[in-house]
Formats: structure tokens, sequence, C-alpha cells
């Protein structure tokens, strides 16, 4: 129901994201109602945010060129009250991601960081194997990590995974369902990223809103997974997130 | 018919354009015989130009750098008789896109200027309501304030929506057809100003040509739009753009 | 069997790549079990290469600020003995690309040149009517081109084309097959240079690991023309990747 409500409110959501991803970014957002807009030259990410509904920050591909709008349009968000979300795409993977990584958060308020569990250690400098931008592996409580990170940075924490975890840093929900596909697809979980920051500008609890968006994700990787071959599953994601934010 | 005469000429076309669409417009140039190259580095752009056949500047996602190309570019290809082509995506959401677009117009000699209305009120200065890189809503004559900036910068103008227009600045065309759906996948839009450009290396009128042009994006539209979920719909662009551009 | 061994080793590939194939390229190393990472700011891609398995370099989209990475990477690469594969874009189209290319190949070593007969001529200082980043037309023995280039730069080489040639400068290979539409599709070859990149974590020849890969990349075109159109065509290359390095 959360991408159905989302559509009923088509917020406008810039995203400051990685060039890996922004074209399915795009259509993902297009594809429940929502409007996408790309921007991270500085000169012109305040002026573009100011607009917007929501804010996403992602560090995929980050440069220092993009790096420097990215605080430039969280600063400006924060200062309008604009819900930011951060992806910290691969935050333990480099010395500068994590440096990047940890600047935005001593800077920036953000409504949500949405990772995977290896990103969720490298922000709480829990050891943990990253390998690369996927998730690794590695031993921790990753619930008591994430509310731990939720109440230092008093934000709301959704960690992705085969199940999902999403905490304010006192209540927690765990969200279950989806199909292994979507890790296996570049850019879902920048999309779901995205969509989260769509789904703040929804009435009501946000930690409900933002569980509701991971519930209905994993609606979307099942309805998807009728298709087994990667390259119709990505189609087919976005066809089920069509089909699901409009009730069908 | 349009599509079919490209796919004869085969032109190179030079797209300086946004890093959300790069992908979905190489592949729908290719899809009626076109050759895309991309490049954005002042170092490189000049070069590029020279062997192209036309040129797009589109300004969806400008940064400084890739700005400084346009104008490199731009200007090359006017020494050259390169036929230029500009998409000024979002020109009334931000200063900085604005200004950029007012200045690209005061040095750069365009063939087409292909937008929606709410880039084309940004560029008459005219009041609108734009949405981000959406056309947004306001009131303003049009084909009045197209036939307008026409005429003040010497150039065609196309302005994409429910119904099409073109114009010279004299002789004006309505192109009709077409499907909503075309609005809800990302560099729609951006792919026709490309394809645009290259109808530009076709013999005849130009304005007819990209009457033409428009003509047949609106079949594409239709064509594709037996698949009624985004993701397929993507797909089946690409698909009728082949089909079309091959005469079935 | 090369992409079904390449899904058993799972290599992490960092692409410093063009911005028109990024997100093609990571799904494509994902379809075949592959791990993707795109990082092209040089304050980041010194770690980043440190943990993959083998490095792209992808001249496509160049510019200054990537091209600075992409000797940072390189170099890193060599002293970690970590293999490099590069992919000289349109090295015939512009001075800048052939400039970038040839200092590349001076301070930088290569296990593999992947390209195209243009590409390929460029390198070798051989004449050459390129056509953009196309592989154009001209008069050359591309062996025996190939086989100089190979010899003299200590590293492979293989052009694609109707045939490809894979070569060491003594051992060469002529791998037939594949379909037409292939090159219809944009990034395609870039997409070979990348999971030629993950082939160099296989045991065994590299040469002939090469030549496995790019004969398996000929089936995934064969399987994937059942469909002619070419925005289902791009999909299924997907799919036969998917499919072909599963062992179906």
């Amino acid at each position: 129901m959360s991408l159905y409500r989302i559509r009923k409110k088509s917020p406008l959501i810039h995203c400051i994201t990685n060039s890996v991803v922004t074209n399915f970014t795009a259509n993902g957002l297009l594809a429940i109602g929502a409007s996408p807009v790309m921007s991270d030259e500085p000169l012109d990410v305040e002026d573009m945010v100011s607009i917007a509904n929501g804010l996403l920050i992602n560090i995929g591909t980050l440069n220092k060129h993009s790096v420097e709008a990215m605080f430039l349009a969280g600063k400006k968000a924060n200062g309008l009250d604009i819900p930011v979300v951060l992806d910290p795409v691969g935050a333990g993977a480099t010395k500068y991601r994590k440096e990047v990584t940890d600047n935005l958060l001593k800077e920036i308020r953000f409504q949500l960081i949405r990772c995977n569990a290896g990103e969720l250690a490298a922000i709480a400098g829990v050891e943990w194997q990253a390998k690369g931008v996927d998730s690794g592996e590695g031993e921790m409580d990753i619930l008591q990590v994430a509310m731990e990170v939720a109440k230092g940075y008093q934000t709301i924490v959704a960690v992705s995974g085969k199940d999902d975890i999403v905490t304010d840093g006192n209540t927690h929900y765990i969200v279950s369902g989806g199909h292994e596909l979507m890790t296996q697809v570049t850019g879902t979980g920048c999309l779901l990223s995205a969509i989260c920051a769509a789904a703040f500008s929804l009435e009501g609890n946000p930690l409900e809103n933002v569980r509701d968006v991971l519930a209905d994700y994993k609606k979307v990787a099942e309805r998807a997974s009728k298709e087994k071959n990667l390259g119709s599953f990505q189609v087919e994601v976005l066809n089920a997130l069509h089909q699901i934010s409009r009730g069908e």
C-alpha cells in the first residue's frame, strides 16, 4: 500500500546518486508515480533541492565534485526541512568512502540511512569483511548495531538482507520475503533508497512508512521473480513497481 | 518515413547529454541505424564533433566541466556548419540552468530547440510552474511563445506535449498521436532530441523533417504501448524504433 | 565453459568505464556471477583496486579527472599483480584519446588490449577510417598488426569483428560465430572487455582463457538473436549470459 500512497503524492525526489544506476533509479521512481530529478553540480543543487520533496545522497561513484554537491544539497535540505536519505554505498571498501560517510553523518541530519550489513559495520566501526560494494560477511548482531547507529545519529536505519531490519533505535521491525535475484541486479538497493526518500512525503509514522516500503519491495521482488534470467528480471522489477503502485 | 530515411544516411551524432539517459540515447540512435558518440571532456569534444554529422547539447545533468565542453563543441560545430540541437532540460528549475541556457543561446547558433512547455517558458521568460525537469503547468499560448522564440533565435522550436508543436517562427505544424506512457519513461524526450539531430542530415526542408520525426515518434509510442507496464514499455520503445526505421 | 568457470570464481572487477555502459556492464558481470565495482575518483581508486581481482580501463567517455584515476589505479594494480585490461574506445577518433591511450600503454602493463579494428589501427599508427567509436573501414592485415602490437607491448590483443582475433604475438586464434545485432547494442564490446578482465582470475593459460570467453560471447550473441529487435535483444544478451554461465 505504501507504493500506492506514494503514487497519490507524486513527490519530486532529488537524487545525487551513482553513475551506474541513474537510469534505473529514475525509471523506478517514475514507475511508482514519483518524479526524479538528478543534479550533482554544486552550482545547481541548492536551487534544485529547494523544489524537491526529498533528497537522496548515494556515494556509489562519489567524486570530489559530487561530494561538494552532497554537502551543499544536504545542508540546504536540512534548512528547509526536506527529508534526506543516505545510501553509503561501499562505505567500508575505501578510506575515502568511509571519510566522506563520516563527514556526511556529522554535518547533515538524515531521516534515514539505508544500507547493507557491510556498510552498517563500516559506519559503526565494527569488523566486517565487505566485498567491494557488496554486503560481504562478518559476525555482528546486525539488529543491535543498527539500533545503536540509529540512536547515535537520531535517525532511522534500514538494513537490507535476506530479512530486512528497520529501526529508529527504540522500535524495530523485521521484514521478510523477497527473492535472491534482487541482489543480482545492479541498483536495486539504490532504487530502494530513492523510494524510501519518496516515502517521507507520506503522512503517518515515518518508521512504519519505511517498513511498509520495504515490505512492498519484497513483494516487487517476488512478483518479478517469475522471470529467472537477469535481463528479464530487471525489466520485471520496473513492471512490478508499476503494477503494485497502481494497486494491481 | 523519416526514421527510415535516417537509417539510409546513418549519421554520426555527437551527444553531450545527461548521465541518466546516455545508454537509452545511444541504443535509441543505434536502433534507427544512426551512430552515437558521447564525449563531454573539453580536450576531446572539438575533435569529436568535427567528424560528426550532428551535435546534441542536453543540459540535464550539466556541470561546470561539461558546460565548458558544450560551448567548445557548439562553437566548433557552428564553424563547420554541423547542425546543433539544444535540449534545455529543466531550464526553468534552477538559476544555473537558466543562465547556462541563456548563454548557450547567445553564443551558439542552434538549428533546433527541442523542449517541453516549461522549458519553453523559461527561455521566453514567461511565468510557469515547472516541476523539476517535468513540464509542469501554466497558462501561456504555447504556439505563440514558440513562434516568438523561433523568430528571436532564428531557429526551429519543437515543443513536446500531448500535441507536439514545431515551428520556425513563420510556418508551424501540430503533431498529434502518441501515448502518455511516453512521459513516464525517463529519457524519451532526450532521445527524441538526439533523433532530431540526426534528422538534420536528411535532404529536404528541415522544418518538415523535424515534423516527420515527431510524427514517427508518436507512432513509436503507440506501437510500444501494447506493453502497459513501464519496464516492458521502455524495451518496446527501442523495438518500435528499430522496426519503424526498417519500414516494418 | 569459461563463463561457467568465472561464476565459480566470482571475481571482483573494478571498472573505470564510460558513462554510457556502466549499468549494462555491471549487470553483465553480475549475470555471470562476477561482482562489479565502479569508481573513477583519484582519491578512491587505489584503495578500491587493491581489493579487486581485475581492473578494466575503458576510455569511452574519458575526462581529465577519470584519466588521472586510470593512471593511479593502473599503476597500483601493476604493483599488486592485479590484471589490467584496456578498452581503448575511439582511440583513433580524437587526438586526446590517442594521446591518453599511448600514455596508458607506456606507463601501465596491460594483460589484454580488447578493441575493434579501428582502435587497433590507432594504436599501431596504421591508416584507417574510423567512424567515431565504431570500427570503421580500412585496409590492413588485422592479424599481422594485432601480433605486432601484442609483441610490442608484451600483452594479449583481442580484436572484435565478424571473426574475432586473439593473439599474444606468437600464438593466435580466430573465433567465429556470433550475430551482427551485437554491434547494434551499445556497450556489448565494453562488457566483453569487463568479462575478459574477469577471465584473468581463472587458472590455466590466459590466452586460451580469453579465447574461450570470446567463443562463449559469440554463443551469447547467437542465443540472444532469437529476439530480432534491439530492445529485446539487449535484454536477451543479459539473459543468455546468465544462462550460459550456469551451464544452461
